[in-house]
């Protein structure tokens, strides 16, 4: 099935099911209000929403209403916790290889993963506000789960059990703010903004057979301006899969229904593909020229991630944004 | 007033107010069921708690019933965003020159922050539950805050208007997994453990004069198996107090109502007032004698933290744990 959340003025807005083919949602006000409550019990209240979604796809639910993608919030408007994975390999080569940083050994046995902030998530056409331009302001185009709660030292296999919800993430980066932040040792927190979500999470069986055991073997569609600049393969080069990452968080405590684990920006080595973040663009000119030619986004700058199933579908909606200064 | 959380079967706990002397707790049913409630909207909702905690201050509350903190989770037993600031600079000095690491330059200039993890915390008398003693397990002793909505480029004076509430904290890290998490530039994932919070968070006029414009000028006491090994001056050596950590955090973005701010461990330059987390005494061993001494807690061990004002009166309760086995 596919739920939303639609901006009520609420901080957490309210549930909605959105039909398979994104034209029609139906408020699930009786089952649940907010997807977390789904996430907190689900094998109570997900087969409800289910049903409610099957009468929704038949054209039997009586307070049906069109689908406006711009009246979303993210599907969870703020989660309690948030993790984001480095799963691409050749993103973080890239990056580390043009900044001239040795990589380290552990990358490529054991994901790397860091916390990221949850209080606030954007809707998937919601502005980016921006103090200034001159901060470095990138996309990041990436895949994201929310899980279930899954226990303390859980293998891969038991934590992709866990996966209950998969979504579209663009995560904002200040990349100008990075380089300060970086070498601290303590990940970001000033130079990431607030991430976009899909208009809609999907459960597994919406992206049927493309779900290959912890990766989405579809492609994700890139535009910045209009322009398209990345087709990016979201399966064969995620070096780690959903169940790894999740397994990974879980080594030393459980992981609570609600989290969202984050892919890292997708990323392929063959170079015809393009790019999921201006910074992996930048660092391939580095080391074809010396130095990098493509600007990051200004004001008034448009980003639009969209990912289609194997029927020509969009699976989770369009994130679509565009970078505003702060007023 | 005292705010705090029993433990009800659920993941939120049910809100109940604190006595000031800590002896006497009332359900906040018919106000709020959870703190998060409260803070979501604190005009509209604090002022009826604040009543309720005058009647159960003049024992004249009708369902009042004898306070008893091992009943407690937190009191945000989960939250949508959780930072960590380094706001001793002894502490990280300490361990950063035992580690032969550069200090660096930025350090005493503007506060370095994290992110944690916030999906689900500690009560204060919950076990502590480890997978292995190997892992280096260290107790943090250090004070938090949870904080309004504070917008983008608020300045410290204004982010200080943005305390609600004040707690203590209990940090734990697994040190010995650190040692390969922080050199990847990302922060703790694998290293830290869920933070446990004092029984009751309190607000600021609780404090009273101790209240020294973003710092507590209060000791807070830290007991081991029962030894007292830490009797720290929360104050004068806060180099960043609250005002300024919630600012640093705001300079991109604004920060949500119910995100907790942590102050990194507490730490004194005189010795003779002992230490807040065994990696800081460590490091003053292998700093005097080439290597540390002390060893990281065992399974069975106890740690104890509380805070007295200047009445002599516990302001937030104790914390009080055990580590536990995996069971």
């Amino acid at each position: 099935m596919k739920l939303a959340t639609y901006k009520d003025g609420s901080r957490d807005g309210q549930l909605i099911v959105v039909s398979r083919d994104l034209n029609w949602a139906h408020y699930a006000t009786g089952i649940a209000h907010r997807l977390q409550q789904v996430l907190d019990d689900w094998s109570f209240i997900a087969p409800q929403l289910q049903d409610l979604y099957e009468t929704l796809n038949q054209g039997k639910a009586r307070h049906a209403f069109p689908f406006n993608p711009a009246q979303c919030m993210a599907p969870l408007p703020r989660a309690f916790r948030r993790v984001e994975g480095c799963a691409y390999l050749n993103h973080a080569a890239l990056t580390r290889r043009s900044a001239n940083a040795t990589e380290s050994e552990g990358l490529t046995t054991e994901p790397l993963l860091y916390q990221g902030s949850s209080d606030n998530f954007l809707g998937p056409c919601d502005d980016i506000v921006c103090q200034s331009e001159s901060h470095g302001i990138d996309f990041g185009a990436e895949l994201a789960v929310v899980t279930a709660d899954v226990p303390m030292g859980a293998p891969p296999e038991q934590a992709l059990d866990g996966v209950r919800l998969v979504m579209l993430a663009n995560d904002v980066s200040l990349r100008q703010l990075s380089g300060a932040e970086l070498p601290e040792g303590l990940g970001s927190v000033q130079s990431k903004l607030a991430t976009a979500f899909s208009p809609v999470a999907v459960t597994l069986d919406e992206i049927g057979e493309a779900w290959n055991r912890g990766r989405v073997d579809l492609t994700l569609q890139i535009s910045w301006n209009g322009r398209k600049v990345g087709i990016c393969d979201a399966g064969p080069e995620m070096t780690f899969h959903f169940g790894e990452l999740i397994a990974q968080l879980c080594k030393t405590r459980g992981v609570r229904a609600g989290s969202i684990v984050g892919s890292g920006t997708l990323s392929n080595k063959d170079r015809s593909h393009g790019y999921a973040c201006i910074a992996e663009k930048r660092a391939i000119e580095t080391l074809q020229d010396g130095k990098p030619s493509t600007e990051f986004m200004r004001f008034g700058d448009s980003i639009r991630l969209e990912m289609k199933g194997r029927d020509g579908a969009s699976v989770f909606g369009a994130i679509e944004q565009k970078i505003a200064p702060r007023s």
